[in-house]
């Protein structure tokens, strides 16, 4: 099964927005074992969408066109698609309803145009909309298909995972094409370079070469399924270590995977320490959540530089309320001083963010401070570089750990990356409250 | 004269990384006033990427591929190119030297691979290097060419505007194409949705849809320049309106661009209020700064639900320190009690949200404050439904513009639609001080 990506938009061919859905979806693809060889971006017209379709349907069994389907005018994915179907459009009188109530609902008055996205090519599926109002389709040609999805990148991401992907594996079974189950699991690290897991990691990619040799794999898989590791670089959220199974059937994959994980959690720990800090969709701020609920500890963070970065990183957590008081976002100096009680002097200092993560404990009653201070740039601060940052504790029994650290970067990175670096050092504390702070190093 | 773009690399059809090429040659492109209609992105496989550049060419004039031209053997973009060309890979002594030179100069040893970046189809041009070791390259088919550059971004932009641009521009002039120019200009807006902005501007697409039919453009655009309107809605960033104008030369475009611009300006004006914020890479956050600098105004805020989120917008901008004082986060309802002194009792209310902004500007001397309460969800909270939203500021002249909203989305995007909102009822605030505040509605 191949599948083309047909990204539709004027705006990708003018360079005025990147092509993020392509990206995520051939991701996505291949994480699922579905090979995609080729992806296009076309503009809103009628005809070029239409050849484009065509030109992937030549090359493909599957393609998915991503966007056009908005209300507007240029919005013109379906009427290209039912050219190329060679089928009228009818509109579905279910998803008039659906979008009239979502417009209802929310007191707006609707324009007529907005029921252009009930229109859909005669023999073509809906999928239904569950976060806006263009619903998706799988439109059959032959043997072959075209899924369109919104653009928009959340609504493409729910529509795939919900339904395209299901269709797929669906028409890949019929096909007799892989038997198998393929599974990945995702390491997420930080705090270490790619080189650096690429050299610890060495041994067992090649452990795992040899093994693959030996068990001579059918499509499906071997007996008990086999693994490949690879690195991605996933830009501030650190480095992901994704193991991917190929078995027979899903107990396989899964055993194959929990097995791959415990040998290289285990050679990483040994190697690089504690950077391994969740899995899969775990972020940083999950994995805290979830020693601070494990442990009945709340937390209050005093930010500089990051001004609030680490708190909505925070708040993003459902049930935060449990455990978060809140924050001082105490940009100006003067704020330091006057509310968290930090000395009058330098406050780019290891000194300033130990006195703030003391003064948001005491100020929001919470068991545990976070304090971070830091020169984001461009320019430097009290004689020092930008990416110069120190993050600090203070913890119920008065410990105070507490990092001086050199980030890379402009100010957007050098921000981001103090943010996960002050969330790291409190991961990495509540694990081990009786060693202290074992101290990252950034790649 | 039609280019077509094709990026080759398996990282790229992996979502490994993200096709940046294509984004920055659009950009280039449209405004060097050269159409381009398709992008196509190909995997390192010499006969995916022959049968790329055979369509590439049946569609266009002229083929730009990005990679695939390095020194390693997955690099195989000469040879699928001679494959298309039908000739031979012929060594070329020159670029050899250079290329061993380019080791030697730097003290390294040099492995035999890298003498393939030699290779080049029979026929072709040399794009000399100025950068690195691979040399670009200039393939004529008949009438038609296949340029070839390194993927590494910044020797890839350095050959295009040396080589490859003026080269397209001799081959439009002998085609008898107009030198035009393409430039684009987008009208950032937040409270209104895609439709209303369509639909009140439909009369002003029609005008210039009329304009363009009379004044039969040449390719190289009208004496005046011809415009069109797009709509772009780019997620929790509200929706862009682009201008893109056509035109002899540059004054020529600008000048269409001026003139349509104040036509958009003063029809959304009149239609739909003050939802323009900025002009293409303005954000909330750099409207609000420039306003809060102009009027020598300094500004805290008291974030409830989004968490810090708009502080770190704010921070975000350089120079926020003139200006920004800094932020409460307060997530627990104690925090506001005791820090922002609002009154015990129910903390999701417009009262709440206009105490927490007259208590952040007292706590932290600003001049301004800022305050957002509401419910994020998945929960309700004292009764009312996710996505209630209460916005207030705290003016010096004791005046408390505030907001009741009901905003749409999930927990995320009910954070992030709180903190724009917030962000533009200042906005919006500010920029009419003495009419206090329209009220936006979100689309």
């Amino acid at each position: 099964m191949r599948v083309e990506i047909v990204a539709v938009g004027t705006e990708l061919l003018l360079g005025q927005i990147a092509d993020t859905n392509g990206q995520w979806l051939g991701e996505h693809l291949a994480a699922a074992g579905v090979d995609s060889y080729f992806h296009q971006a076309v503009g809103d017209n009628r005809a070029r969408i239409a050849t484009a379709l065509r030109t992937a349907l030549a090359r493909g069994d599957a393609v998915i066109a991503c966007g056009g389907l908005g209300p507007t005018q240029d919005d013109i994915t379906r009427e290209a698609i039912a050219e190329v179907m060679n089928v009228p459009l009818v509109r579905h009188a279910e998803i008039s309803r659906r979008i009239e109530g979502f417009f209802r609902a929310r007191g707006r008055a609707m324009s007529p145009n907005n029921l252009r996205q009930a229109d859909v090519p005669r023999g073509a599926t809906v999928i239904d909309q569950t976060r806006g109002t263009a619903p998706g389709l799988i439109c059959p040609l032959g043997r072959k298909v075209v899924y369109a999805v919104p653009g928009v990148p959340h609504e493409m991401a729910e529509m795939f995972e919900r339904a395209i992907l299901p269709d797929l594996r669906r028409r890949m079974t019929e096909a007799g094409e892989g038997a198998g189950v393929i599974m990945s699991r995702v390491l997420r690290t930080w705090g270490t370079s790619e080189s650096a897991l690429s050299e610890a990691l060495q041994g067992r990619i090649d452990a795992l070469d040899a093994l693959d040799a030996l068990d001579a794999p059918a499509q499906g898989g071997g007996r008990a399924g086999t693994v490949t590791i690879a690195f991605l670089a996933s830009g501030i959220e650190g480095i992901k270590v994704r193991l991917t199974a190929r078995a027979r059937d899903e107990d396989g994959a899964r055993s194959a995977l929990d097995a791959e994980e415990k040998e290289v959690r285990e050679v990483l720990a040994a190697t690089l320490g504690d950077i391994v800090f969740g899995l899969d969709d775990v972020s940083m701020e999950l994995a805290v959540a979830a020693l601070l609920v494990e442990q009945r500890l709340s937390l209050g963070v005093a930010e500089s530089l990051t001004g609030g970065l680490i708190a909505a990183r925070l708040v993003g957590v459902p049930g935060a309320s449990t455990w978060l008081r809140g924050g001082v976002v105490a940009y100006d100096s003067a704020v330091k001083f006057s509310v968290l009680g930090v000395a009058e002097g330098p406050v780019v200092t290891e000194e300033a963010a130990i006195a703030m993560a003391r003064g948001v404990r005491r100020v929001l009653g919470s068991a545990i401070g976070l304090g971070v201070t830091g020169v984001a740039g461009p320019d430097s601060q009290e004689g020092l570089a930008p990416g110069t940052v120190f993050v600090a504790l203070a913890l119920p029994n008065g410990v105070t750990p507490s990092r001086s650290l050199r980030l890379p970067g402009d100010r957007e990175r050098v921000r981001q990356y103090s943010a996960i670096s002050a969330l790291d050092l409190l991961r990495r504390t509540l694990r081990t409250p009786e060693h202290g702070f074992e101290a990252p190093t950034l790649g």
